[in-house]
């Protein structure tokens, strides 16, 4: 039987086709004008992509490098964070600070659940030392996304302190207003809703933000930012770029801005989540973030009695669909499934319609088809909402 | 929203990815070693796709093109041949034999129906004169397909009287075979089962053929199988061949030896059609051939008081998936999907679950869901019989 390979994980996502395109071209040299130019255009693109006008600087990295990044420039060792644990990837902006000799405070929430921004208003009130708060915009572990915007307006009010936002699985999927909110540091990845391989990072600087990164004193060097900022203007990276992703990088902001824009992808996405969170209702299966969940992906328990694990492989022996496990502490208990970037209505009915033969195929008992109709409900909905 | 662009057509289907691949490589010379050793590889590999050690000649042509050069190098000025005519490509073989001054005789049927192996049997058993059977394995306009290996075995009961079976749409769709059943020329076309774009056709011709077509007298050119037949064993085309398409065409017959050949790809093809039949049934969609049908594709006629174009519109229009509409006396009141080629389970579920959206807001009235429920049945139930 035909099976064709489908990527349905939070990371990497479906590819563009006008970025396997771009990818299969000979390669350029990067000291050249066009390709300046084409740097410059790209930073253009990612401001409309992230709603700023600060700074944009790609990083040849994976999305962990920008945020290394984004920490190693605005602490000096010793300084205080606060981060804002809510699952993995919270995780990791503590093991960053720890392994650079920062002071990190966290505030945990149950995996499943964001920290309220009440937390955080309350734990900088009782902290003046705290230098910049770090959290992540959706946590891909869990599915839930955090209210930036309310955390922007409380970090605010504190002139010390910065806030800065891991938006690699969220931005392009939920809405998202850099500068109009007041983010300091936005950190996104290429293999997300960009729909492109990962090897990039990019950082957003606010104005705020550089006043700080030229104080660090933080040893760095490859992710050294005041470098990137010396050569944006120009076009020219501080070191050799990825050549081929840069150039798929502007074919897949041609592609989003044809399509209507960053809001477009977003709007997208929200469908996408908001079918296959019908689905899950429908067919029993209980969402990992109920109340706190974003739309970048929908994080599901298997139901009762049955192993997520056993889903996964179902999907990927079956059908060559790849969804994502759980990882940390849910390893096992949960599945993930993708809505940024590349994603149609057509791709998510035929997942939710395979997935449906895997929980039967499992002994999950439920009406064949009906996971299904409720998305397809909710997609007529949207249609006749329009 | 994002909409991604599918044909479910038969014919452009959809390419393989190492097709799109091998399209993409720098153009090589045709009068190399390597070119000609390319054409071998493809000649071995295209007689595995269709069952025979006869020759098989590759034109740089349409099907179209294929079904010609079958037709002018087996009959000459005023030779009588029977054309079997169950749909418009059954009507092509008449315009054709008319237009070289052939004395066309036809066998027809109601669309929607094939032409009985009994019926031929009674014309030619009535008419020692016909020279030559016309017909199609797969008759797209309809989804009608035609016994061919009972049709080998009546025509080869007359010595002087060839098959030839234009395959175009069925081979890799439904088993063929050519040299067990004795069929003297089959056509295929590369647009179909091959996923490949339009430009080649295939003709494969039997010894008994071939003695036919030396005595041929009908002027012909471009399509004069006898010269193709002198370079065919050194790998030289009498003409320029569309090398990107052979380049492609290796890639493709690479793939499917890889998949697990011919018969792994008819097998597919027949499940997808079960499915849709299954799902038809479900949504109250009368099958056009419901006795007759093969698994090419399958033609549905719209529901009582429904209009099919707006079923094809709406598909177009709301999710960028093209099925086909009807053609000839069908046009307006039938829609077709594809089965052959580079489809998967996926890919079908995805297609019949957003049937049902443009079915319900165009007002047909059904259980959402209800259609991919029984397509759903019909896959589990091929798993659970391997």
């Amino acid at each position: 039987m035909i099976k064709k390979a489908r990527l349905f994980t939070p990371g990497p996502t479906a590819l563009h086709p006008e970025v396997q395109a771009a990818l299969a071209r000979p390669i350029v040299h990067h000291r050249t004008d066009e390709f300046r130019a084409l740097i410059k255009e790209c930073t253009a693109g990612l401001k409309a992509f992230l709603r700023t006008e600060d700074d944009v600087i790609t990083l040849a990295s994976s999305g962990s490098g920008g945020m290394e990044a984004a920490l190693v420039n605005v602490l000096s060792p010793g300084d205080k964070m606060l981060a804002l644990v809510a699952g993995k990837f919270g995780q990791r902006w503590e093991k960053l600070g720890r392994a650079y000799g920062m002071k990190v405070a966290s505030l945990g929430a149950t995996w499943g659940e964001a920290v309220t921004p009440a937390a955080v208003a309350e734990a900088l009130e009782r902290d003046a030392e705290v230098r910049a708060v770090f959290c992540q915009f959706s946590e891909s572990s869990t599915g839930v996304a955090h209210d930036v915007k309310a955390l922007a307006e409380i970090v605010h009010r504190h002139p010390d302190t910065l806030l800065v936002v891991d938006a690699i699985s969220g931005a392009g999927a939920m809405t998202l207003e850099t500068q109009a909110w007041g983010i300091d540091l936005v950190v996104v990845g290429s293999q997300k809703a960009l729909s492109l391989p990962p090897g990039l990072a990019f950082v957003s600087v606010s104005e705020r933000a550089w006043k700080r990164v030229e104080s660090t004193t933080t040893p760095r060097f490859y992710f050294d930012l005041r470098r990137e900022r010396a050569g944006l203007a120009r076009g020219e990276p501080g070191f050799t770029p990825a050549i081929a992703l840069v150039v798929a990088l502007k074919a897949s902001l041609d592609a989003i801005a044809a399509a209507g824009g960053v809001e477009s992808l977003v709007a997208n996405a929200g469908l996408l989540a908001r079918m296959t969170r019908a689905a899950a209702k429908a067919l029993g299966l209980p969402l990992v973030a109920p109340r706190d969940h974003g739309d970048a992906l929908t994080a599901l328990f298997a139901p009762q009695g049955l192993d997520a694990t056993a889903i996964v492989k179902g999907l990927k022996s079956t059908h060559m669909s790849t969804v994502a496990g759980g990882q940390g502490e849910l390893k096992g208990k949960i599945f993930r499934v993708a809505h940024l970037g590349y994603y149609d209505v057509t791709d998510i009915l035929g997942l939710l319609s395979t997935l449906e033969t895997v929980l039967q195929s499992l002994g999950h008992k439920f009406d064949l088809g009906c996971g299904v109709a409720a998305a397809q409900a909710e997609f007529i909905r949207h249609t006749a909402g329009r």
